[in-house]
Formats: C-alpha cells, sequence, structure tokens
C-alpha cells in the first residue's frame, strides 16, 4: 500500500504559500510535532484558509463559560454524527488531552449517552446534536433546558456555534477525504497520571 | 402582532461595534438599502462576524467557474433542505437578481428535480445536496458525474465548500432564529425585461 | 428554451372535454384570469377530474371553524413536506391572498414553526404534518392538543381531511410533474392597504 | 373488553343519511353481506363520502391495463408503507379473492420484493412505493422501466394515482382511527379450488 | 409457477445431518404436522442451528413473567418493523394461537398502537420496538415505563431479549429469503369457540 | 465519580454460577488477563449466556473463508450504525490485534468508506451494513457484487450471519448498558513491529 494522501485535492508546496499562511501552519507544526493534515488540504485556498482559522480560533480557543474540553466533546459528539473520519479522530484526540480522560472520545464517538459525562454535559450534547441534526426544529424549549443546567445565554450561542462550524467542517473533511494523520490516534492515550 | 425581533439574541448597537464591523455594515445597507438582519444578529460576536463574512465573501463573491447565479442556486437549494427560513428567503432575493429569473428562487427551493435548469445544474445540485444531507458517502463516483458535465476539480470544491458554508450558516440562522427582511420577499420577482 | 410543458401527460384539448368538466374549467378562467394548469393535466381524465374537484370543494370552499386562510395553511405546510412545486406555488399564491398576507406563505413553505402565526395555528400545523408524515403514530393525545387550542372535533377532522386530500394531490402532481402557472409566483405579494 | 368503536368520529345513524348515500351503503351491504366500516365512518360527510367513493370507482373498478388483482397489490404494498390497518386488512382480503390466492396479500403487506409476483408486477409496485414513499424523486427513468415491462402510459397513469389515492385515504383511517371488519380477516384465505 | 425454494442457500438433505438436528427437526414435525422451512434452511450449519433454538428456546419456552402470546407479540411486532416475510407469517400464527385470537396477528404486524391490546402490552411493545430501531437510546425512562405498568426488572430483560434475538432472526431470513411453509398463512385464523 | 457499573442489570456472583458457565469466565479471564463485561452482564442467564457464546464461536472462531480481522470488521463497522459502545471498543481492540492494525478500528467505526481497506474489503462491508440496516431490500444483485470479488456463497453466510448475530448483541448491549472494560480502550494500539 502506498502512502495515502492527505486528501483528494493535492496540497499546495509550503513554500508557495502567503507568508501568513505558512506561519500559522509553521506554529502548529512547532507546538504540535506535526502538521495536522487539515491545515495543508485547506491551504489550498489561501483565503478560506484564512477564514476557517479564524472561526475556529473564534470559538474554540477564547475564554468563555464552556471548558475547552466540553468544547471538544461537541466537537466529536457532531463529527461522529456526520461519520467525519478526521474530526473524529483528531478531535478526539485534543479531547482526551483537554479532558485528561483516555476513555472519553471514544465514548462520545459512539454514544454520548452512555458516556462517563455529567447529566449537565448530556444537556449540551442533546442541544449540539440537535443543532447538527434538524436545527429547524430547534425552539425556547431547547433553551430552557439549557438554562435549567445553568448554561449562561452565551453559552447557548457557543453550543450551537460550534456545532454549526463543525457542521462546515465534517462536510469539507469528508467532501474533499481529508484523512486525519496517524499520529491523532494515540494521543491522550496514556492513562492519568 | 410586535414588531418581530431580528433574532432570539437581542442585536448590539451599531454605535457599540468595532469600526470595521460597522463599516461593513453600513456598506452592505448603502448597497441594498436596508441591512439584512443576518448582519446585525451576528455582529453580536464581532471575531466571528468577520470570519463568517470572509468565508462568504471568499466563496460567493470571487471570481470562479462557476456563474454567480449557480452559486446562489447551491445555497438556495441545500437551506431548503436544512429548513433554513433566513437563507431561502434572502438567497432566494439574490438568485432571482443574479439569474434575471422571478421563479427560479421557489422552484429550486421546493424541488430542484423540476426547476427550469440545464442538465449540468442538476448535477451540481444533486452533488451538493449529497454534501448537505449524506457527505459521507461521497466518492470518486461523485466527482466524475461533474467531470462529465465539464465542472473541474476547482468548480466542484467551490461546489462542496458552498454547501458546507451554508450547512453552517443554516444552523447558526435556525438555532437564532434569524428572521429575513421584508424586504427579501418581493425583491427580483418584476418579470424580465 | 421551450415553453415547458403542463405536465408529463399531454392535456386534452378543452374542446374534446364533456360540457361539466369544460364548463368548470371555463368558469375557473374567468375568475383567476388564466386556468391553473391542475384543472388541464387531470381533465385527461373525466370521472378522476370530477372527483377530485368535488372533494377539493368539500374541504376548502365549505362554511366552517377554519378560516380559508388556515386552511391554504395546512395545504402549503403539507406540501412542502411532501417538495409538491406545484401546490406550494399555486396553494401559496392562495394563502397570500386569503390571508392578505404577502410573507406568510413563504415562512410557511420553509419552516412553519418560524412562521408568524398564532399558538393555536402552530399547533394545527403540528397536527397536519403528523398526519402528512406518520398518520399512524395519531392518537388521542394529538386530539387533546387540538381541544386544547379550542378546535373542535369538526375542526380536527378538517385539518386531517385536508393535510390528506393533499397527500394525494402532492403525489399526482409530482408524478405527473405538473407545473405551477407563471401566473402564481407573483400573485399576493402586493404589500397590504 | 367492550365492543370497539368503528372510528374515533360516531358514524352517522343510516336513517339519517341522505338517500344516495345510504342506497350505496346499502348496496356494498347487499353484496359483501356486512358494510365495511369505511363506508359508514366516512358517511359521517356526505359531500366527501360521495367524492371519495367515485374517485375510488374511477381508479378501481372501470376496465384497463392493470388486473383488478393488480390494483389491489399497490393498496396492500403502499398501504403496508403507511402502517394503515383499515387498508391493510380490507383491501388484502379484496387481493386474495381477485388474485384467487390465499396468500398473497400477507406477501405483499410485509414485503413485496419476496413475494410470489412477476417482475412485470415487482416493477409496477416499485414505482407506486416510490410515489408513496419520495413522489418527489420520480423522473423519466421510472416511466422507462416502466414501459420495459410494457406498461403503458395509462398504466403508469393508474399506478400513480392509485398509489395516491391510498395515501389520502391511509392518511384518513389511521387519523379517524378507522377499524377493519372482523370479517376482513379470514375473507379469501380457503384454498384455491 | 415451479414450487418455490425455500431458502436461497440449498438446505440439507436429512439423512446427513447430525443425529440432534435430525432429532429436534423430526419432533417439531411431530407437533406441527410440518416442518418450518428456518429449520432446514439453518441446519445447513449445524452449529449455528443449535445455538440457534437453544437461544429461542431460552427466551421463548421458559416460565416468565410474560405469557407466551405477549413474547409472540413482541416477535410479531418488531419483525414487523424489519419487514420480515418468514417470522411475521410463521409467528403470527403462532400468536394467534397462544392468544386464541384469530385478528391480532395482522392487526400487530400493521400497528399495534390499533390492535386489541392492553396498555400495558402496548407500553411493553413501545419498548420492544425502541429495542428494535434504535436501542442507543433507551434509558432509564425507558425502564421506569416498564415498571409503572408493573413490568419486573427480569420482565424487562425478556422484552429486550426477545426483540434482540429477533433482530437477528429477521435478518437471517430476509438475508437468505428463508420462505414461510404455507402451513402457516391459515393456522390459528378459525375464531374461539 | 464511582466506579461505574458493569450493567444496569447486576451481575451474578461467580460463585455462584453453575461450573461450564464459571470455567468459560475463567478461561477467558486467563487467556486476556481480565473478564470482558458482556461475560459477567449476561452470565444473569446462563442459558441464554451458553447460547450466545455457542453462536459466537460458531461464527468468529471456527475456520472459513472469511480472515478473523475481516470478521472483527464486520463487527466494528456493524456495530457502530447501531452506536453500540460495548461492542465497537471491544472488538475495535480485536480487530485492531487481529488486523496487527493500530488504525483500523478508529477508521473502520467512524465511516468504513475512508479505511485502508481493499476493494474487497469494502464490499464486504457493504453488504453487511444492508444487512444491519435494510436486510429486507436484499437481492441477488447483492450477491453478484461479492461473487464478483470472490467471495464464495459461504464467505456470504458468514458476513450476512455476523451482521446478524451482533445486531443481537448490540442491542443487548445498547438496551442493558454493558460497559466496556477500560482495558479495551487502548489494546492494539502500539505500533506494529
Amino acid at each position: 500500500m502506498q502512502t495515502p494522501s492527505i486528501s483528494r485535492f493535492a496540497p499546495p508546496a509550503l513554500a508557495d504559500l502567503p507568508k501568513d499562511v505558512r506561519e500559522r501552519i509553521e506554529a502548529v507544526q512547532e507546538k504540535s510535532g506535526f502538521v495536522p493534515n487539515v491545515f495543508l488540504a485547506l491551504a489550498r485556498r489561501p483565503e478560506e484558509f484564512r477564514a476557517f482559522f479564524a472561526y475556529h480560533d473564534a470559538l474554540m480557543e477564547k475564554p468563555g463559560g464552556l471548558t475547552k474540553a466540553e468544547r471538544e466533546m461537541i466537537v466529536v459528539a457532531t463529527s461522529a454524527v456526520n461519520n467525519c473520519h478526521y474530526c473524529v479522530v483528531a478531535h478526539g484526540a485534543i479531547l482526551r488531552i483537554r479532558a485528561k480522560n483516555p476513555l472519553i472520545a471514544d465514548q462520545v464517538a459512539v454514544n454520548f449517552r452512555k458516556a462517563d459525562l455529567t447529566a449537565r454535559q448530556k444537556t449540551m450534547l442533546d442541544f449540539a446534536i440537535k443543532v447538527a441534526a434538524r436545527s429547524h426544529e430547534i425552539d425556547e424549549r431547547d433553551y430552557a433546558a439549557l438554562r435549567a443546567q445553568n448554561f449562561s445565554d452565551d453559552d447557548a450561542w457557543d453550543i450551537a456555534a460550534i456545532a454549526a462550524l463543525f457542521a462546515m467542517s465534517n462536510r469539507l473533511a469528508n467532501a474533499f477525504s481529508i484523512r486525519p494523520n496517524d499520529e491523532f490516534y494515540n494521543m491522550g492515550r496514556e492513562p492519568r497520571a
């Protein structure tokens, strides 16, 4: 078997990229030790690359009411609904690391209802899954369920927006056959110290 | 009945917005004669606003193999699958104008298979709908069907990316109950000159 | 592009039709200024034509607890679930006129949950959609929800029967590719005086 | 257990019915030995009753390319998709009698693909099921499949119209909880002579 | 038409079977007067045959809180969801006999919600259908609904296990095209004495 | 958080089990170093336990045309369709070991179409998924697709029977909330030597 390709669309050479895009890629490589394939795959279109990661960072990296682990739970749960190979594997790794829990990502990906989560987190994922799968049926009762678990209105926005962002991301990764790097599969699987 | 609200999340006052966001909104107001509600609704989060419209412009406004009317067809067809009130009404208006066809938006929204489209355009929408509804089943046969209608690889990327972007946009508008401006309903309905 | 055909089944010549069928068609033409294509398409089978319009008039034109606008809401909402091009466009026009509301038809067609309707009307459409999409699960709880909104038993029959009639009508129009007349698209879109 | 009711809507007394409706009911009673409950249930609304049975007779009783047994196959197969208790049981009885085959109705109701049918009849039912379940996707390829099995255009109309009529009938019987008469269950089950 | 085959996989000759398998088959033949085809079809693989019928007997023949008729209701209702020709027809016959009710099997097969069942039995079937169709969503609320109808924990296990066993059995019968014996169709249809 | 329970049904004490059941459990413990929870959960019913594992061994452990890794692929792919936490995690571990591939289980669980499989293995999984999800539509074309990839009739039986067995197993594990042992998550993840 040959080395599998990163995506069905050939990624650009790093040297050909605009400086800001190349620097962003080099920064993630420095931090992670490798370049996650989604960076290379999307760099084929620098403007879309910039918008994608700006959106991602605005939702996933900023301060806010949701922990970073909770945001990754939303990503993994909704990406599993969309059968997105890249996102489940890559964000599963990030979830394990951020939650410091080597089991949680596989649990959330297969069936979050059986995962080792709090009732509050399950309410959060119920809402996220509804955004992913049948957003047109969302109404104030869904927001009331979040409030009953002490989610603020801004938390509700975050949950919906993260689920929506990955509705996009999952479709890009599926349509373009973006392959998760082999490194992701085992990241964060060592037991908690 | 009171004036219905723009969104379930109160929009910010224009005066409170960062300058670039406010200027973007003023520019669209100047061009359209009114501020489309999605601008106000998303301005509540300036960083997300910037990323959203940067992505939008990168796909919808740039030159490329698809006509601007065809891009709007993708938006209307996939937004109808997601029952997105805002996107079907607002982009339906833009489609009528760009296609110079007062009937096409309603046709595409209800059932693109019965719309006055070319076979090539129906192939484009078959692909877009598959991205919207079951992207995990996309494979090289889908790309071959596009090529057989003379869509380039870059056109295929555009179709997929537009469908993916509105997978996000539809979920935001549905979850946030963003209401289309009354002005959109009748835009472009006058017969072709 | 040629003049598109009214239906995949060639309609009969008016002169060849039985007198009562022809007179019914001439009457609608006089009233509307044009002959809605469903009349010509179904006239190919005079006996079915007579039964169809007798059923239609018995439910849509008689006095009763539902307003005529409400009956058209049922038609538009359920026809949208069935992706019926003819019925959404033609009955959307009638709904705009009967409700004296230029926005309501597009709202109901895309997602009645976001439309400018009363809670009572949304309950009516919840029931109608259940008849259209999963009638075998209807039970007395559904009737109780109608009663709680002051719908009588006869109103409940009307809602169910209208949804059922258009379950038939949508399938005929879809299977026969009956095309809505161009006139329908813009009817009733002028703002309320 | 009490005698179960015919329908959730109380049927009218025969003596209170218009003469033509009463005579139609008496005629079927004479022929069958009992009054099928759908006649009593729908007689609550004489105008709708007349239209319903006029439509029914126009499609089910007239001469034409489909045998009467084949028409009942369409009814049973589509009514099973809609989980219609009344129609599967009552028309299952008629199918057994018209096909002179005591097994065929149960086979068609559970899975027509495994039933003792000809390839031509399975093509007919493929089309009928598509009309019942996703009529908006019907296109000329479906009609070509019928032609390849020597169905005429008028046969195609009949198949679609019967499936559409029972799309209505199934929803009425489900929503109104119309109960099949006990007599239907065993009719036509005696082996062929 | 030729004698239809028992299954798409040729059944073995009785004489070639291991003694215990042959004796099991002869015992059922003696009791029923014929050999149900599932015995012959599965005997092609003696080890699987032994496990299948051991499982079946452990759930269907043992003493327990559910009556034997109720167990057959579970089989018929879930097999209908899976469109299993063999299981609906064969277990429909057993249900009629065990319930001493000639109508019940057809009612349960088409729509158990409209069948002549107690509220307790409908709760049992709601649970069984959920096991059949979306077991991953089962949670303690489903068990609470059973307890509210006086089902014990062991009854709940039985309901789930029977639904699960026939999830397997339905798929085998469907994939292997196992045909129900003609004898089953009319068994138990004579009215109660 | 307390130690999570093995299942919602309390497992029996080993000492209380029949000798053969206890010995089977001790044997697996010796081999694996721990007792997989499904053994303890199902041991609550010794007869069902015996039948379950007899069936399992007859299909998963015997010689045959499918490799043991391929059989586990079928289990993981179909269990993912059913969102079965226990089966995806436990059999994912076994698949990694049998395939000597640390990545394959996660790939197959999320979307086998994107997994590092041969075309022949994807054909095998297409068939298995059809057995899992819509077995009533299986016909000879599905068997022909298997034959075209050199699967024998006995291989086809094995694929269908494994998918059917886990249709049962998934529903048991989901309904009983059987929790996979923590040990499974990391088994077989070390890279190939």
